[in-house]
Parts: structure tokens; sequence; C-alpha cells
């Protein structure tokens, strides 16, 4: 009997670990730290609520420093190396969410993504670039983190940078 | 009197058969059978609703077999060829909301629409290929199909598909 | 006693001035006249409402006569031009508003803005070419006017517009 809840009680403790895990938790397993959110490069702002929606503005990838990965995917920029600048990408859009809610946990769900590659007129890899983006989305939110998604291709983007990506977000 | 009252009844059964007339009686009027809906392909969702509004995933021209059209419009494909790549995507897109809602007279209103043609940089006749999706949505849903639309182009989109379109739809 | 009374009457003049400025009020302070809203270019409309929210069709730089600012930024038009092109068409999109709205003094915010440059491969100033268009939200509508924001390089437009910009606006 005593085995029995025991083993009723680590289960309990185990299945919570999982169910509980915070996005915030989540980041610090992945060793992902979110970087301070810096200042729009014109006149706009990061993100603005209008009922249960948050639209974000497009933004890049950008290091701690400020410094873009610049350059067109699939020329200047491996396939590989796109993926890391929209993984980029959604750190700093984390970053944003973070800055505005101060609690990740309030994010119900991640809406709605546009994914814009900078590349030449003869690629076709958009989704895979994009993934790096979506793919953590989905890590750091489970379920919450699946949204409905374009991925296309652009002729140019400011600061030649790799990717620009804008989201919906809806909270609680 | 018999006869007032019989071209009342038939002019009621003609009203109602205007006035009653489903999407979905549409499509079948107009000979579109509305495919299955396919996986994704990348780490995204075709649909996700929050409050009224879907928001859909951009979708491209692919037949029932999965196979795209591709190519550039204006200069592998001519307009007309366009607009077909389009009007596919609208019925791709009309399968994804019948698999969401069950039954398109659940549409409220087609909001807003994003076509995105794949072209270069000389092309002017966006809007004439994305009304290959407008058209359709007009046909088979009335005023309620009218949208506010940006059709627009795009140096190159996933796997060289022709178009790529995404939408928001009210629900009621 | 009758000086201080004058004083407290002028401040509350001016205080007033200032705080019941309408937007229309501030457009004619810019000498800024909104023009006849035209016909769509193709089956669409200019904007839709759901809930709260306006979206809008994307609109270009056509001036009074309906003729518009064409050619890539950066290459047939300077920045300067491009810029123009952005506030002209910020001034197309405040003409919808105003005759969807009535008066301009329903916007309870401007939410979102993608605004598509008309440029070649190696353009990077997207940002600058924008501020054309969210520098004059941000004059006429004040703290209301500040939106988020991408900024993006397209290989064509519609007939070459230079400029296309759509936007998601809250109402009261």
């Amino acid at each position: 009997m005593k085995k029995i809840i025991l083993f009723l009680a680590i289960t309990l403790v185990f299945v919570d670990g999982i169910y509980s895990q915070t996005p915030e938790h989540k980041l610090k397993e992945m060793k992902i730290e979110l970087p301070p959110v810096g200042q729009p490069i014109a006149n706009y702002v990061h993100v603005i609520r209008t009922g249960n929606l948050l639209f974000l503005a497009g933004k890049g990838p950008s290091d701690s420093k400020g410094v873009f990965i610049t350059g067109k995917v699939g020329k200047d920029l491996t396939l590989e190396e796109g993926q890391q600048a929209a993984r980029l990408t959604a750190i700093n859009q984390l970053a944003v969410l973070k800055a505005e809610l101060g609690s990740l946990t309030k994010i119900k769900r991640i809406v709605k993504v546009l994914g814009m590659v900078n590349c030449e007129a003869d690629f076709k890899d958009h989704p895979t670039v994009i993934n790096g983006f979506s793919d953590l989305m989905v890590e750091v939110f489970g379920e919450k983190g699946k949204h409905a998604r374009s991925a296309v291709g652009m002729c140019s983007l400011p600061r030649n940078m790799a990717v620009e990506i804008e989201l919906i977000v809806e909270v609680e």
C-alpha cells in the first residue's frame, strides 16, 4: 500500500512538472535568455493590443548587441543559417511579448505568423526557413504555439536582414 | 382565385430558392467539388480561430493530387493561367473552411485577403490575377464574399507556386 | 482680480484648443484636403468592419486625378520621392476612413500597418520610405496614430505603383 501511494505521489509530481511548466521555465531549460527590447528603427511601436489580440511589428534577426544577420537566404546564407535567423527572430519577438505582458503564461495562442524571407527569384524553401521560428514557438508553448502561417519571399528587407517576421497573438 | 394562389406559391418557391441557396448549393451548381484538406507542408496549422475571426494560413494552387501550379505569372504562366491558379487556391481555402466549420453557411463575411503573386520586377497586373480568387468568393457567398484586399508581387514563393493567398474570415 | 480671470480664461481656451483638436482640424491646419474615394481597381472593397476593427485594403499613391506615383524606390524614385508616395497613400487611406466613419474622431487606434515598397534586391531603406505614412498618422492622431508595423520590399506592385500600404484600425 505504501508503495502504491509513493508511486502515485511520484506520478503526480511528474505530471504536475509537465503541465505546470511555464514558457519561462521552458526557455530556461532550453538555455535561452530573452534580450532587452531595443528601440524600433523608425516611427512605430513594437506591439499594439486591441481586445484580446496583440499585433506585433515585424522584427528581424538581431543579436544582443543589435547586430543583424544579413544577406539573402540561399545565396549569401545557407538554409540552416536562414533557419537560425528565423529562430533568433522568434526569441526577439518573445522578448517583446515578455516586456508587454510581464509573463508569457498570459498567452492563450500564437494565432498568425507572416514569415518573410530575404531571397532571390529561384528560392523555394521558405517554409523550411520559417520553421526556425515556428519550431521554437511550439517548443516553448506546446499546442498553444501552433499557428496559421504564410512563408514567402521578399525581394529585399530593411538593412538587408535575412528574415522579417510579424505575428498576431491571443491573450487571456 | 386558384390561379392567384398558384402564382403566389410559385413565386414563394422561386424566392425561397434564391435566398436559401447555401454556399454548398452554389458550389454544386458551379460543379466545384472541394478537395480533401492535405497536411500543411511545414510546422503550422491551416486555420486558427480567435473570437469570431478565423485566420487562415497561406495556401497555393495545388490540385486534388497535391500537384502545384508553378512558375512566375507573366513569364512562365499567362495572366489567365495565373487567374486559374488563384481560383484553385480559393477552392483549397474553401475546403479548409468547410473542414473547420462543417458548413460554409456559418461564414458571416470574407474580411481580408492578401493575394501574393509569384512574378518578376516588371509585372503590373496583380489585381487581375487575384480576381481569380476574389471572383469565386463573390460567386459563392454573394455580398458576404466581398472583402478588403491587397494584391502584390513576391520575388519567390514556396515550391515556386504561382500564387499564395491568405485570408481572414468572420463567422457567426 | 479681473486680470487673473482673464488669464485663466485664455489658458482654458488654449488648453481646450489643444485637446479638443480633432483629426479633421489637424488636417485643415496641415492644409491637407482628403480626396474623393475612387472605385477599387478590381473585385474587392476598400474596407470591412468586423467588431471594433476595420481592415483596409491595400492602397497606393494616387493623386486627386487618380494618377499613381510609379517606379521603384531607390532606382526610378529617390528616397524622398518614396516617402512622398507613402505620405500620399496615408492621405488616401484617411479618405477611406473618413468615408467609412463619417468622422475621424471615431478612431481609437491605428493598430497595424503593412508597408510594401516597390524596389530592387539591394534596397535597404524601407523603414525610411514608410515613415512617410507613419509620420502623417502620428501628426494627425497623436498617440492614437502610433502603430505596429512591417516595412518590406516587393519585387513588383500593381500598375508599378511605388508603394502599397494596408492597415488595421480600431474604432470606438
